[in-house]
C-alpha cells in the first residue's frame, strides 16, 4: 500500500513538473509585470533607442538629460495615442515618427552615413492583431520610413519594398519627401569620414568594437487588446553594397503576434537575421510556454550572448507584460502604463 | 492495493502520452524516411520548382517530360557532388546554378519580368552547420543570383545585401555579370505584356489565381551531416516598387540549422513572410518535438492554408528524412538518396 501511494505521487508530482515545463504561461515573473492592480492595464507602450557601449563614463550630464527627454517624450507621444482610444499601429506610428525626428537617434534625420556618404534608412511594422506587416528597406527621401512601412503594409499587395522602388512607392502615397541631405548631421558626417580615414590607415573594414547600435523599436497595446510592433533605423555607419539588416525584417527585427508578443530589436543585425531572433522569442512562448521575459531574456542572453550576437530588445505580451533584455553595455529603453514610467539607459 | 496499482497505471500512461505530445522526434512517419535500411543515409537531396495551378490540364505531354528532365538533371548534378564528398552548400549552389541557368523556371535566366520589363532576382544560402547566411534582392546583372548569396555569406560581414549594391558587390567578387536581357525569355516577355494589358483594362493590379509561384530551391545533407538550404527567385511576375518577397529572407523563405532541418519555400511570398515560415518549422521540431514531416505538413496544409498563404517547401533533417507538402494543386519536386530517387510535378 505504502509503495503503491509513494509512487503515485512521485508520478503525480513528475507529471505536474512536466505540465509546467511543457505549457506554463508564467508571467508572474516579468520584470515590467503590471503592478498597479490591474489584471490588464488599459495600455501600455514600450521603447528603445538603441543598444551598445552605452556607459556613465562615455556620457556626459547633459547627454544623459537629452537623452532621457527624448524617451520621456517619445513615452508621452504614445501614450497620448493610446489614452484616447487610438490604435497600437497609430501609438507606435507616431512615437516612431517622433524619434526618427530627433538627431539624437540613428533613424530618420541624425541617421547614420554609408560609405558613400549617404542615408539610407529601413523600417518595418507588424499588427500583432491579424499579423499583417510592411517595410522598407534603403530608402533614401522619405521623411518618416515607419509611414512608408505603414503604407507598404496597409495601400498595397506586399510586405517589402526596397531601393528606389519603395522611395517611388512612398512618393505615390503622397509621403512626404525629402532630399537625402535632409537627414545629415554634423556628428554623423564625422563619424563617417572618421571610419573611412581608419579604414585607410588600417585596411580594415569591420565595425568598431564601442559602436553603438542605433535603432529606435516601439511596442504598443491598446485598449482593444491589440498588439503592434515597429522599427526603424540608418543602419550601420560606413555601410556599403546596399547592406541590408534585421530592421526591415519581419521575424528577425520586428514581429507582433496578438497571441504572444510584440517585439522590437536593435543590436548587430546580422546576428538577429541569422537567429531570427524576434520569430524565436515568439515561438518559445507560443511552443514552450514561456513568458515574453522568459523568452526574450533566454534568446538576447543566452543564445545570442553565446554566439557572440550584441544587442538587445524590447518585448510586450497581450497582458502589458514588459521584457527590455541587452547584452550590452546600455540600452535606450522605457515603458509606460497608466499611473507608471519608467525610462533607463544603462544597466541597473 | 488494487486502486493504488490502477492509479499508478493511469498516472504512468498519462505521462507517457504527455512526454510523447511535448518531446517525441517521431520521425519516423516521414514521407521520406530512408527505406533503403540505413539509418541516415550517406547524403541525400530535395528540390523544388515552384508550386502553382499545376495540373495535368494545362501540362503537354512535352512540358512535363521538358520539367521532369530538368528536375532530375538538377538532382543528378547535386548527387554528383555529395557522393564525391563535396559539402552540402556546394551541392546547393551546383544544383541552384543548373535550375538558374535552366529557362524553365523562374530564377536566373527566365525569370519572370517587372512591370517595367526588368528582371530583379533575389537568392539566399544559410549553412546549418554555423547557421551563417547570406542573401541578395533585386540584383539585375550577377548571372548566378545563389552565387551572390554565397559570396555575401562568405566575403563579407554582412548578411544581405540589396539593388545596386549588391551587384556592385557581386562585381567586386570577380562573379560572372549579364546584361539584364540576359534573363528574358519570350515566354516571359509575352506574360508582362498580357499582364499589363489586363491591368490596363480592369485596373486591377492584382495577381491572377491561376499564376504560378515560380522559385527554385535546394536542401542538401553531406557526408558529414551537414545541411545547407538555398532559394533563388526572379520573383512575382509584374511586381513593382522594389518588391520583395520571401525568397531573399532568412527565417521566411529559407533556413536552416543542422539541430532541426533545411527550409525552402515557394509561394505567395507575403504569407511566408508575415508567418516567418521557414523559422517557424525549424522552431516547432526544436521546441515542439515534432518531426521534419509533422512540422512542415502544419505550417503549409494548417496554418498557412487557413489564413489564405498558397504555396509549399521543401524540408530535410540531418537524417535525410523529407518533406514535400505544398496546398496547391502541384509543385515541381523531387529527391535523391543512395539507390533512391523521386521526382513529381502533381499531387499523387
Amino acid at each position: 500500500m505504502h509503495r503503491h501511494t509513494c509512487f503515485t505521487l512521485i508520478f503525480t508530482f513528475t507529471m505536474l513538473l512536466m505540465m509546467n515545463a511543457c505549457n506554463s504561461p508564467s508571467g508572474q515573473q516579468t520584470t515590467g509585470t503590471p503592478t498597479n492592480g490591474q489584471a490588464v492595464p488599459e495600455y501600455a507602450i514600450v521603447i528603445h533607442g538603441g543598444a551598445g557601449t552605452i556607459t556613465k563614463a562615455n556620457m556626459t550630464p547633459e547627454k544623459e538629460k537629452a537623452y532621457t527627454e527624448a524617451l520621456n517624450k517619445a513615452l508621452d507621444t504614445g501614450e497620448e495615442v493610446l489614452k484616447n482610444g487610438g490604435t497600437a499601429l497609430e501609438a507606435v506610428e507616431k512615437t516612431l515618427m517622433y524619434l526618427e525626428d530627433n538627431p539624437l537617434f540613428n533613424a530618420g534625420k541624425g541617421a547614420v552615413l554609408t560609405n558613400s556618404e549617404t542615408c539610407e534608412l529601413d523600417a518595418s511594422i507588424m499588427d500583432g492583431s491579424d499579423q499583417n506587416a510592411g517595410a522598407v528597406a534603403g530608402v533614401k527621401h522619405v521623411k518618416n520610413p515607419i509611414r512608408a512601412a505603414i503604407a507598404v503594409m496597409k495601400n498595397s499587395p506586399h510586405v517589402m519594398m526596397a531601393g528606389t522602388g519603395a522611395d517611388q512607392f512612398a512618393l505615390e502615397q503622397g509621403l512626404d519627401t525629402v532630399s537625402n541631405e535632409y537627414f545629415f548631421t554634423e556628428r554623423r558626417l564625422e563619424s563617417i569620414r572618421k571610419a573611412r580615414a581608419r579604414e585607410e590607415k588600417t585596411g580594415m573594414t569591420g565595425r568598431r568594437h564601442d559602436e553603438k547600435f542605433g535603432t529606435v523599436g516601439c511596442v504598443a497595446l491598446d485598449k482593444n487588446g491589440n498588439l503592434a510592433a515597429g522599427t526603424s533605423t540608418g543602419g550601420m555607419t560606413n555601410k556599403r553594397w546596399g547592406r541590408v539588416g534585421d530592421s526591415p525584417i519581419i521575424g528577425a527585427g520586428t514581429y507582433a503576434d496578438n497571441a504572444t508578443c510584440g517585439i522590437s530589436c536593435t543590436g548587430h543585425g546580422e546576428y538577429f537575421i541569422r537567429y531570427t531572433v524576434a520569430a524565436d522569442v515568439a515561438h518559445r512562448m507560443a511552443y514552450l510556454g514561456e513568458s515574453v521575459e522568459e523568452a526574450a531574456n533566454f534568446v538576447v542572453n543566452e543564445k545570442l550572448d553565446e554566439k557572440g550576437g550584441s544587442g538587445g530588445l524590447i518585448a510586450m505580451d497581450a497582458k502589458g507584460n514588459v521584457a527590455m533584455p541587452f547584452n550590452t553595455e546600455g540600452m535606450y529603453r522605457g515603458y509606460a502604463r497608466p499611473g507608471e514610467r519608467v525610462v533607463k539607459i544603462y544597466k541597473d
